[in-house]
């Protein structure tokens, strides 16, 4: 029997990422998921990560302390407020404050730098144009960008032993069309979280932006929410 | 008067990133020094980035706490041995155990987003394919991927705003023409650090790379190497 190949999965224990590691299994890949704690307000994030990472049944799963708070500029990190209740079409037109500078470039780093040591080809990243078209490091020229500057970075693709794939299997889907694949590959997604401002509870807030693309989500997939929103 | 412009220098505390700093400062920059404490063997190393910072007038100076040594992969982040006694065509023939995965893809990631918090277009980083022919992500065609990359990645960039430059003075020059730079520059060496593997009293121990390169580069450059060695 050949043996699997090794891949890293980004996995922040939302929608997206779940659905991004159960594509990455089904391709045949032994994956490894990769967490990042960063002084994020909601925490509760990587909780739902390691729920996921299990339930997948990965091969490791590793979560790094990262000091973004440290260099500020997001209201993820700072104490910016949260937008709430803003349109689909307000969010697609411009940066949102939840932007965090250069996350997915020190991300995708550091799932490089695991790769190399894991001797592992692959990167997965549940990177999404139509949701968030503000974000820059969202779109596909710059995940190009990225994957030649990581054939040019390390050890092992120097060598000629691999060439890093940067795999973004989500990147033109809809959150609709994310929800439906992953309900075929069997994702529960009642251990996924995606709310930017839960309550001490947990409870989702429904109304910020990230809230709004998930429930505009499941209902344009008519799959139900399994999602507990605060009442408020 | 004009405003001067504001750059990040990555700041290692050794000969390169001294003298990177100072060029960064002799180009008319506001400099901005980011350092990483990353588990390495030789913490002390921290220590003279902070002594280089003060001397050289930063306007600011980050020590991010990062968790490299939970990935591995390196003789500086790991318990392998750090090699002594190397010819430098033997240091320059293969890619070192003191290689650390991915990292200098990962210093200027957090560079860009600090860069990005900052307002700042430019980056500098003390990397030359010279001595260390053997590390990938020293040499031109990385940096220059890395830039075009950097390129998209943020919103600074993506907005028009910007457009981030990767300064890399040191690039193609000898150990003994940077400390001649330096020198010219007033660079303090008795302020920097570069042994990897020093005494407990923070003594060089001389023989490993770095020490052989440094103490070269002194007696090439006809300039009195201010390091203590330990007599071992």
């Amino acid at each position: 029997m050949q043996e699997k190949s090794k891949c890293v999965v980004l996995l922040s224990g939302g929608v997206d990422s779940a659905t991004c590691l159960a594509i990455a299994r089904a391709q045949g890949f032994e994956t490894y998921a990769l967490s990042f704690d960063y002084q994020q307000r909601h925490r509760i994030e990587i909780e739902a990560a390691s729920r996921v990472a299990r339930s997948q049944g990965v091969s490791g799963h590793m979560i790094l302390d990262l000091p973004l708070g440290n260099i500020g500029g997001s209201a993820l990190t700072d104490e910016l407020e949260v937008p709430k209740d803003c349109s689909p079409e307000d969010m697609s037109s411009r940066i949102p404050v939840t932007y965090v500078p250069a996350r997915n470039t020190i991300f995708l780093s550091f799932a490089l730098a695991w790769a190399e040591v894991l001797e592992a080809s692959d990167i997965f990243i549940g990177v999404n144009v139509l949701d968030y078209s503000g974000y820059p490091d969202c779109r596909p020229e710059y995940i190009e960008a990225f994957q030649r500057m990581a054939n040019l970075a390390t050890r092992i693709t120097v060598e000629g032993k691999a060439f890093i794939t940067i795999h973004t299997p989500l990147i033109r889907l809809t959150k609709s069309e994310i929800i439906l694949r992953g309900v075929e590959l069997g994702v529960d997604y009642g251990l996924t979280h995606s709310c930017y401002d839960p309550d001490p509870r947990g409870a989702a807030c429904g109304r910020c932006d990230s809230c709004i693309l998930r429930r505009n989500g499941f209902r344009q997939a008519g799959v139900d929410d399994p999602t507990v929103y605060a009442m408020r």
